[in-house]
């Protein structure tokens, strides 16, 4: 069914793109892999375990019937500005980056003419390690992967990527590049932000050896995702900052709000704290059961969250 | 060497107040164990598993030897009321609530001249489940439980509940109850109701659905602290208000900070963003090797976070 991807190129040899390369191999979706990188250390890695077949430059990557450019989003402009001069008429680059509309302007910047051959896209996988040797072959199975075509996009290429993430088991997904940022700004880039301000804060305050000797578990799991890259979440962060200063300013509104219920703390207000948590408790518990069994979510979105 | 509690008196026989029970007994260290609470049903449940001996009533309690008082912080003032008349001269009361500076504040009031007797605790432990049938013998194993006496509490009865807890396997620490709300504001009470609020705030967009349908362990590890029970939360978070508020402010300082630098985005902006998130991710991941793997904490609280 899937069509056999003859050569595909993987700049950045890191989890993201070893771990496509290894599962298009385990299911036979690739004939040749290439590689492209900063460090010869890591590419030699990559070599070593299989990953990649060849070292090549990222001009020469531009001849692949495949471009999957898995560097951090900050340097994507760069990269698509030095494939675009020898870009193939039938080749496709797609990408990896968390943001998109940012990554959707460079490459009509770049690409120019060709951007039709470039189909924006985000696999939602990762693990806290990074490099060539904590690729797998299994990252996507069953994870989501998001599509941002638009009307620009050659619809040929955006089936070629598709077909591509099928075949390592991936959920395809697809939604605007506007979409995108606006909801991976709530769920992923604002929660990043909130954690790393928080552990920023304690960590810098006179009594921080006592708030983190007494730091349990629930200050364990709330805090995990401070312990990403920094570069990589500064990077996102401004990358999306338009989308991420929404979320932002609408969280900042409810903290003001909770801010005057503890200050005055009358019944009404005491209700209105219980209120807002009895509703984050009850949507939370919900997707917890959706994620774990499968139980349907209720409807959310109500607006209700006002008293 | 520890002395056995010869009449235990448990004030709400849930997961805290029914595991000390189980540890005691376990550790040979308690005679008899008394039952209080409003939920008929829990009670029997409690006597059927072996964690109390008989059920009486908060009078019939006040002889114990040592009443330890399990309830929700917001119900401790009415008990204590109703357990200061018929409070023996030798027993001793202590509790497990999760704020102290009011608590301290309700035995005051509650006991008068008998508050000497009052000895404020706080075992940090927990699970999610509740009620008696979620009590173990093992809880308290290597956790930490804090005692806040004072220069007014007696200091027989402080080191019997030291020696009570000792008995658990707990380890044992000693603060000022201002100190105690401080910590836990910084550590806990603040990171639940950034967690709540960010659930809430999301499940009310219009967008909720596509927000919940695209989160991952990111956004799970980080909410999983929204799931707690709405009471329990709104009764800390307006019992430590003072200090909640505290952190706070000093929160939404650095949110503020945040959303600056993002909507400038100039070289120095982007710095600041970076060296946030490096302080934090180098704290973290100090804290999480220290907690795993018994690696000493680096020296923190150096003021650094103003750039």
């Amino acid at each position: 069914m899937t069509e056999r991807i003859g050569t595909l190129a993987i700049v950045g040899v890191g989890l993201i793109g070893g771990s496509l390369a290894l599962a298009l191999r385990k299911h036979g979706a690739v004939g040749r892999v290439l590689g492209v990188g900063r460090s010869r250390a890591n590419l030699d890695e990559a070599l070593r375990l299989g990953i990649i077949d060849e070292v090549v430059s990222l001009e020469d990557a531009a001849q692949a019937d495949i471009i999957f450019v898995a560097t951090p989003v900050a340097q994507m402009p760069t990269v698509l500005m030095v494939l675009a001069p020898t870009l193939a008429a039938n080749s496709v680059i797609t990408d990896g980056g968390s943001t998109k509309q940012d990554v959707v302007a460079a490459a009509r910047t770049a690409l120019g003419s060709k951007f039709g051959q470039f189909v924006p896209a985000h696999p939602i996988a990762g693990t806290e390690k990074t490099g060539a040797a904590a690729a797998f072959a299994t990252l996507y199975e069953k994870r989501k992967v998001v599509i941002c075509a638009d009307a620009e996009t050659s619809s040929t290429a955006r089936d070629r990527v598709a077909e591509m993430w099928a075949a390592t088991g991936a959920e395809l997904h697809a939604m605007s590049a506007a979409e995108h940022d606006d909801v991976f700004a709530a769920v992923s880039h604002l929660p990043h932000l909130l954690a790393f301000a928080l552990v920023d804060m304690l960590a810098g305050m006179p009594q921080a050896d006592q708030y983190f000797n007494y730091a349990a578990s629930g200050f364990r799991d709330f805090t995990r995702i401070a312990a990403g890259s920094p570069e990589m979440w500064r990077d996102i962060s401004v990358a999306n900052r338009s989308a991420l200063r929404e979320q932002l300013s609408a969280y900042r509104e409810r903290l003001d709000r909770f801010d005057e219920w503890l200050a005055a703390a009358s019944d009404a207000d005491v209700r209105a704290i219980e209120a807002s948590y009895e509703r984050a408790s009850t949507a939370r518990n919900a997707w917890q059961r959706h994620i774990e069994h499968g139980e349907p979510m209720p409807k959310l979105g109500g607006g209700g969250q006002e008293e």
